[in-house]
Formats: C-alpha cells, structure tokens, sequence
C-alpha cells in the first residue's frame, strides 16, 4: 500500500493490482504507473467504496483515506477477509506516470533527478545495468561534468562526485556537504551519464 | 500518560485522573485542563513521589521525569501492579489551560489556532459540530475571509481554503503551499467563522 | 552495533569488540576509541569479510555497509550462529578518538561542546562526577560566565544557564531559546567549569 495522494476527497479513484503473487493499493493518480507500464500481466481493479459495506468503516473524512480507507481494507486484504473481486471493478486503464524512462544511447545514458535527500544527495533513475559496460561513466548536470567513484570517502572535501547508491541507481552527491546546494539542482533537473573513454 | 513539561525539576506536581475507565497522567501545568473542565466526575490525585518506594527507582534527574518517574509509574499502574490511592493524595484543585473554548453565536463562532503542522496548515479548536448548520462557512483570520471546501485539492494551486480536516474541526490550508507563511498567523491567533448566507 | 560512518567502503576496517560480556561493533574510525583507552581487558578483532561466506550475503554497496554488512552479522552474532574468533583477526591497535578526556584541576575543569541537540543545548563530556565537590559550579564558555541552576524552569525566560542534564553531564542551555544561537559556540567549543567559592 502507497500512499502519495494530493487528489485525496476529489474524484480520483483507489486503485487495487494484482501481481506477482503480490497486492499493490495506492491511488489512481500515476504512483503506480511506474509498475503497470512494465507489468503485462497485470490484473487492475478499482475499488468500490459501494461495496465496503460489511467492513463497517466509520464514514471517510475528505481529507485523510489513508488512515479510513487505504489502511482499513488492506489490513482486510491481508488478513484474507475480502477478495478483490468482491470489493472491485476490473478495469484496463490507468493514470500516467509524470516520469518518463530514461533515453539510452550509445555511450550516453539520459535520465532524472528524481528525489534529493536529506543530505542534499540528487538520486536519479539512471540504474547500474545502463552504464555497466561504461569504461569511465561522467555524469552532467547543469554545466557540471562530474566523475564517478565507487563511494563518498573517495573524493575530496567539497568536491562533487557521482556514484552508484545503495539502492543501484546513480546519484550525485558532494564531499562533507551538500550536492543540491552546490548545484543548484531540483527534483526533475536532467541528467546525463556518458562514457568518458568514447568521446 | 502525557509530558510536555516545562516546569520539570521545579515545585510542579503530576496530576494522575481516573476518568471513563481510563487513567491519565500528566504535570499539573494545564495539560489535563480541557479534559478536566468537562469531566465532573474525574477523580484526580497528586502523585506523592514518597510512596514510590516500592519501585526502587534510580535517583530521578531534574530535567527528564518522563524518563525517570512518569513513564515507570505508567508502565507499573498499566501492569496492575500499583493503585492510585497507594501512590497518589486525593486533590480537587488543577491548574487551568491556556485555552478557551470557542464561542459561539447566532452564525458565527469565534476560537482559536492551536497548532500549526509541517505543512504548515493552520489547525483551530472548532469542532466541525459547531458550524454544521453553516450552509456556507466563512473563515476569517488576519484579514482573509477563506472559503470552505470539502479537500485540498478543490482548490486552485496558491489558493487558500478552509476544510474540517481529518480531526474534524477546521483548518486554514494553502493549496501546494504554506498557509503559515502566506497568513503570517501564529499559533494563538483567533479564527472567526461565519454563515455566508446569514450577512 | 554503532555506526557513524563517512569512510564506507574505503580502507577502514571494521571493528568486534569483546568487553564486559557484550560485543561492540563499529567502523574502525575513532567510533570505540572512548570505550577502548578506559577498557584494558578488552579483546579486538578486525572483521574478515572473506570469512562471511557462510552467511551467503549478497554482495555489499560501496556505500550502506550497515544495511549490507553491519546488520547482518550483529544478528547473526547475536543469535549465537557466527563466533568472533571464526570471523575475525585479533588486533590490538585501532584508530584513536578525537576527542581529548576532560582535564581536571583545583577547582576547574575543561572539557569540550561534544553535541548540540535539536533545542540547541549545547552538550558537554565534563561529567557531573568531576564537579561533584564544587559549591558554586560556574560554566565558562565564548566570554560569558554561567550560573548552574537545577533545571530549565529555574532560569528567567532567555536567560543562560548550565545543569546536569539527563545523561548526567554538564550542559549549557537558554531558557525558552537556544543557547547554540544565542552563545554562537559550535560542536568541539571548549568549556571551562570553575568553582565559585574557590575564587
């Protein structure tokens, strides 16, 4: 269960996905794009507040469905109490993402600062397998050309580096400070790895 | 148990209130005052930190009786093993909140910001009851008269609005913003709520 | 199991202590320095990676070893299934502290700011044991000369003061305000307490 949902008390629909052998509830609003776009076998429903009525929910407020809704019927879910096709509607279509996939080209990957820490670390969607066969990876941001090394410890005080995080994409950070100060850079800035060696 | 506790280390006493089936506790400094200007049939004691004896507690800190007194006693009165009357003296007197409850008239109520959030919603203490013969609440504060609406995301970006948040009484928000910082009001300020279709 | 960790996947080793019928784990940074000058029958092991084989971990990033590394081997230590001697070298040297025990005098003691805690109290390594026998303990720090009172709500609103705080050290803090911002003293100060009598 996901939960990121400006949309809460207007239109926007709950939606329930199977996959996997796994569950996945969040709201319609493009949270789960990221997984429908690349999960064929996908089963989506939407859920039917109609058809809560044996769980006995105190009625939802506007403003929070996370704690009246979300929570409630995954816990149900869980527990085996319902099924999807009893509180759902099947349906194919979903809400787009706001992201797109990175471009890869030769010698180059294109990708975006997705979130920045709170250390002021830009991480990307740029993974580890697009630049695994890149010789000496540069990544570019915004005028900056920045090498890669394997960990923070390895570059100076104050100086930027890229690296490959703990969870296997790249991001750009700075020695004992902060990248997203030093740069300037936000959240959907542009990124582009390149292989040092083919230019 | 509840400790916002400036006075710690200082002549103020713990309050323990058996009230609904429940204990509470807490220092005497206003914390249990909303709960006990209603509770005609509280019973309240002071603790008597002398008949503690029992728990062999470490020597208590001036500074940390969260730590050291409130949360064991908690803990031992949870498990069953102490009784009010053995560690606590019988008192009818508390010290008053800081708070007064709204006032209310013929369309219109009168209270008070009480919190602020991290998103910098302006939280108040009217209860949604208060107003639900409004049939178009006005909220009004430093100078703006705000509309009501059902949920954030009814109104435009930068936009203020008034909502019965998820605690059920109303609150001053910022559409993708900070109400805080766009108001300028702290907590303590008043918050007036009026019927549009009574002027 | 500690880490503070800015040398991830670098040279540093890791360090298992055996001391006191507990085992320490931590980089080898300076992390157990405190605990290791005091404690003379301490054994201390380098941890050999080579030898983690059997526990099948994936293979670590350059930049989480307490997710990768760290946390599993605690747990396997501590549920009894790893023994330091299968997976670690005995040493005897390690990377000293950087911070200097407090010098005790006739009737002073200097010491030094080692934390500065979200409500800017400024936190000290003098510990109440070594003022134990001053009548009149007075804090000196940045040009000010600092009373010390029992507890925060002793002291005047904005006024400085210096109490034993809840981990029983000696700490600087300004009533209703910040003593960080108000004294401008930053984590490694120095702090001089002296005896008021003894003047």
């Amino acid at each position: 269960m996901a939960i990121v949902d400006p949309g809460v008390g207007t239109e926007r629909e709950i939606l329930l996905v199977e996959y996997d052998k796994h569950i996945f509830m969040a709201p319609d609003n493009g949270l789960l794009a990221p997984l429908l776009d690349h999960a064929e076998d996908a089963k989506i429903w939407q859920l039917d507040l109609k058809r809560l009525g044996s769980l006995n929910l105190p009625k939802p407020s506007d403003t929070f469905h996370g704690r009246d809704i979300f929570a409630p019927v995954a816990a149900e879910l869980a527990a085996g109490n319902l099924s999807l096709t009893e509180i759902g509607k099947s349906v194919s279509e979903y809400t787009p993402g706001w992201l797109d996939d990175p471009v890869v080209g030769k010698g180059k990957v294109s990708g975006t600062i997705i979130t920045i820490d709170a250390f002021g670390n830009l991480i990307s969607n740029i993974d580890q397998s697009l630049i695994e066969d890149f010789r000496e990876p540069i990544a570019h941001i915004a005028g900056h050309a920045i090498p890669t090394l394997t960990t923070y410890g390895r570059a100076k005080p104050g100086d930027l580096l890229a690296l490959v995080n703990s969870f296997g994409v790249i991001e750009i950070a700075k020695s004992e400070g902060s990248a997203a100060d030093g740069i300037g850079s936000e959240r959907g800035a542009p990124l582009v790895v390149t292989d040092g060696t083919s230019t």
